[in-house]
């Protein structure tokens, strides 16, 4: 026993030295540190692979704020409900947005099992039905009264309400409606590629965010029609999607093995300080303060993962 | 005189009828009552015309925050500095870079008249020495005590230290620079193409923001090099720029006459307000604060322009 504790107190002891040095450490010095315990490995079933010509989008699904969404969109990604559809719509500094080219046509929109099924609004979530934990930041925000991550997500709080939510940061995807709350049915899909648009927060359903590979979406031409949609008078023609797909049904030898940096652990805590007060040499001036939006997505591939 | 105080008292009238009008209304109906006093024409002297071979980008300089800095630009515009040099790095949700492509390399690096002029950095104004208003914006802010806008430019202010400085939203455009603070030269430009970096505020002077045709930049493919720099080992070139230009020496038939809204009028107040308060009928939350980069540029070009 007295062993057990002479351990357990050298290894306090040892951890408090690591943690009291990473307090001096910049973001790169701290991943370079960072254990395999400092990192998650989101599940494949909650990976969605979007593949276009240019390229592959990783949008990690979030569970735990819109369940019965993402239940939804994995049956869809099962029913290969995209392949084939496409991008409609690019409005700068805002959102790629993805469905049916014929989704206003009622009778021409592809069908899907499941359809039946109402889909209510997933705006926010009790705090007491939240099964992950939420880290709250330090500063203040303009939109909620408090912010933090859950589980890598950038989410806002209202503890008098006892509500959370996700935030419209760049990379997140939420759920594209028309005028009337329930009006998504989960077929059509967009992600944020500009400044956060947190009026859109409580809004609608934010059911992820891409964790890789935002690039070919970001980097797309612009639409010029309203609201950024494609216009065929323009010119302009939706771009295809080759397909869609839950990582769990992708061939093992195809998938991508990201991991994740943890967002509640000693480690996150000295990252958010390294991000709040940046102590690289080019910077003359700290901030002292972090927007959630502002804070980078910390993805690694998996070390000795080998893609076929 | 009393026919005077009459007038005066029926405008006073009718502009405080039209003023509570104008609360219930949304940002387009604003736009659709808003009269021509409620719109500025910047002057071409302080615009930059940015010819890419995709499409023309129109920067507005702010010599109220960085004077020597847009005397320098204005004047590498009119050396022609940048012709035919090129855009070199696009980082995924960062910013877009332009530069000579040897800038590394001293000996190749394009020559300018003036270059023995030192350029320390401009990274804020005493409040008592600017000369435009600062509009204060109603929110708390994560970065700044204060911010607002000043003459349509998004802007902080410490109040203690009587300081105010440009914000690094989207479509804003600074001076790039070595670890040196004085180590721009002004030859290096760089546009936000992502959510605020306002981590950079006041680490690196602002000179402006894009007006128009930021798209052109931010669709840009991004780099794969350190930093989002092309990388000749990728197969990444520099993408070349036509031309950089004042727009006061552009040939009149080319210009494009831009009106910006203004940002110190009731009317301005009140698209804040409704920018605020979405009561578009899409809308089933009001987010009730902004922030001032999600706060949308607006313009528009002259009634009455005819451009040849």
């Amino acid at each position: 026993m007295k062993t057990l504790i002479l351990v357990l107190t050298l290894a306090a002891a040892f951890a408090s030295a690591a943690s009291s040095e990473n307090k001096k450490l910049i973001a790169s010095e701290l991943i370079a540190v960072s254990k395999s315990e400092d990192w998650r490995t989101p599940s494949q079933d909650n990976l969605l692979y979007m593949d276009l010509p240019s390229g592959r989008v990783i949008i990690e699904l979030a569970p735990d704020y819109a369940p019965r969404h993402v239940t939804r969109i994995k049956d869809l990604a099962r029913q290969k409900y995209w392949d084939g559809l496409a991008i409609v719509r690019v409005q700068d500094n805002y959102v790629v947005q993805w469905a049916d080219p014929n989704a206003e046509k009622a009778d021409l929109k592809r069908k899907f099992k499941g359809s039946d099924e109402k889909l209510p609004p997933e705006l926010d979530v009790s705090l007491k039905e939240l099964k992950v934990v939420f880290n709250k930041m330090p500063d203040t925000d303009t939109y909620a009264d408090e912010v933090g991550f859950t589980n890598g997500m950038a989410a806002g709080r209202d503890k008098a309400k006892q509500r959370t939510w996700l935030l419209h940061c760049y990379g997140a995807v939420g759920v594209g409606r028309d005028t009337a709350p329930d009006s998504g049915d989960g077929t059509e899909l967009y992600a944020v590629i500009g400044h956060a648009p947190r009026h859109l927060d409580r809004n609608v359903t934010v059911v992820g965010r891409i964790l890789q590979g935002v690039e070919f979406l970001s980097s797309l031409p612009r639409g010029h029609g309203s609201l950024g949609f494609y216009d065929n008078e323009k010119n302009e023609k939706p771009l295809p999607i080759k397909s869609i797909r839950q990582g769990s049904e992708v061939p093992t030898n195809e998938r991508v093995n990201l991991e994740v940096l943890k967002t509640d652990t000693p480690l996150f805590k000295d990252m958010l300080r390294a991000r709040r007060n940046r102590k690289e040499e080019w910077f003359h001036f700290q901030a002292g303060r972090i927007d959630p939006c502002n804070f980078p997505i910390l993805i690694r591939e998996k070390a000795g993962f080998l893609r076929l």
